[in-house]
């Protein structure tokens, strides 16, 4: 997905957000702000949202000296998610369609998105999944379920921390022996890296790998080669989350999207209403983007 | 007020906002988005926002070749405005303090504010003069009475078309012999200018001059001598409206700012909460903004 005109002033929101989050000083806060400022006014506006989220990350951990600024936030929403867990299995578990139900409850996880707002409360996750689980799906299931089935190789795209513990539910839903889980190779906003992937117990589960890149989302030419073979030879690539959206909607290959839209953009983007909860599989038939 | 972080994401929504009003073009609005976020990364923060303001809507009147493109959405409100006038003016004569009656409608009128959002609709605009005559107003109205009781020579700093024909319904309940008007010296946003005076049907009820200036607010150095003096000299200014509060609240005069806050940076800067409508006289012993 290119980047929009209506993202500009929202990457200027979420710089001033991010940083305020990260730091209390005002002369940081500024210099950050107005180095978005002149870089958003020089964007190349073909690219994906996340390169810009890339660089206003960057220099935030560059001028604050922060190399996670968020690991505290992602413990916090780990451990969180992780006393969650055994009821999330358990509703799975009961659930007339537990694939459809652990769907939910991935694309529910999605709701913990730093780079949307830091503002985000636990109360919040518990209402998005109880939203989540009873609200129709846009898309549909059997699209996962018959490509998973048939796939002898699954990519599993992760998201942020906390969220992962989400995905779990959904990973020990497929063919766990077939699933490698792609994690950030390091830290940006509250993307998973390996040591969320830990915390969320998938590591000896799955086989889990990193992307080599800091860029909230998958911008391929910034993951390791190693990444991009696998991503070009896996049989079914599953992205998780905006940012894997944002810089995959228009790959070369087929994806299947889990996704909440949060924002109008991508909601637009999707042509569905912003919040709902997105299974979309595209092929390269759907290369309607400039 | 000087400017605030967070009236940069602002600065950047409004810019994006004006220029899709103006006009469709989107590398026209491109160029001006990348212009603005430019001159917003270099700004002076110790600046009044409507300096933005003025940079922003001369670039997209220069890049669109309109010296006035809001002309229309002016003639609209002012039409609209004047079918209230009777109305409005009969709530006022039958109140049982016209004054603060007429401080409510010029207040409400406020809401006339395409600088906030282009997109304000004649029905908004019947609920807001609804909500205002039934609300408390922040401020004393005997502030207003006593203090154009004394005036020998009182100044009112207009601010939108449209608005200016609720002004009008104030000003009337005013010593109309001591009262000079001041609209915009050329098109800016949706501020009133000698024609929206003349519309307003203010032209031959009392003096009306125009400020020399460009700027959605007073930039006093923006202005012409013969402003600057009458300024100087009034014994009373009352300033209308969020511009005026945003570029003379740190005057060295005193002068009673009439508005609603409708941003949240005001509100605060105000002491209030967003929407409360404002009557607050300012003296020099209140410098307290660096």
């Amino acid at each position: 997905m290119r980047t929009y005109f209506d993202c500009i002033p929202c990457f200027v929101r979420q710089t001033l957000d991010a940083v305020r989050f990260v730091t209390d000083d005002e002369a940081i806060q500024a210099e950050v702000l107005r180095k978005v400022l002149r870089a958003a006014s020089e964007m190349d506006m073909r690219m994906a949202p996340p390169a810009m989220g890339q660089q206003i990350h960057r220099l935030i951990r560059r001028l604050t000296g922060q190399d996670d600024p968020y690991r505290d936030v992602k413990d916090r929403f780990n451990r969180f998610a992780m006393g969650l867990y055994p009821e999330m299995k358990a509703r799975v578990e009961a659930a007339a369609d537990p694939l459809a139900a652990a769907v939910r409850v991935a694309i529910a996880g999605n709701v913990i998105d730093f780079g949307v707002r830091s503002d985000l409360t636990e109360a919040a996750v518990r209402e998005t999944i109880d939203r989540a689980m009873g609200e129709p799906i846009c898309g549909s299931v059997d699209d996962l379920r018959d490509a998973a089935a048939e796939a002898r190789d699954i990519l599993f795209l992760a998201d942020n921390a906390g969220e992962i513990v989400f995905d779990r539910v959904l990973i020990e839903t497929l063919p766990t022996e077939k699933v490698t889980v792609v994690v950030k190779g390091r830290p940006v906003i509250n993307d998973a890296t390996i040591d969320d992937a830990r915390a969320a117990g998938l590591i000896g589960r799955v086989t889990v790998i990193d992307n080599g890149s800091d860029a909230p989302g998958t911008l391929l030419d910034t993951c390791s080669d190693a990444m991009r073979k696998r991503f070009d030879d896996a049989d079914l690539v599953i992205a998780k989350g905006q940012g894997n959206y944002e810089t995959l909607s228009d790959s070369e290959r087929e994806i299947l999207f889990l996704l909440m839209a949060k924002c109008p953009v991508i909601a637009r983007d999707l042509g569905c209403e912003q919040g709902a909860l997105i299974l979309r599989r595209l092929a390269q038939t759907r290369k309607d983007t400039a």
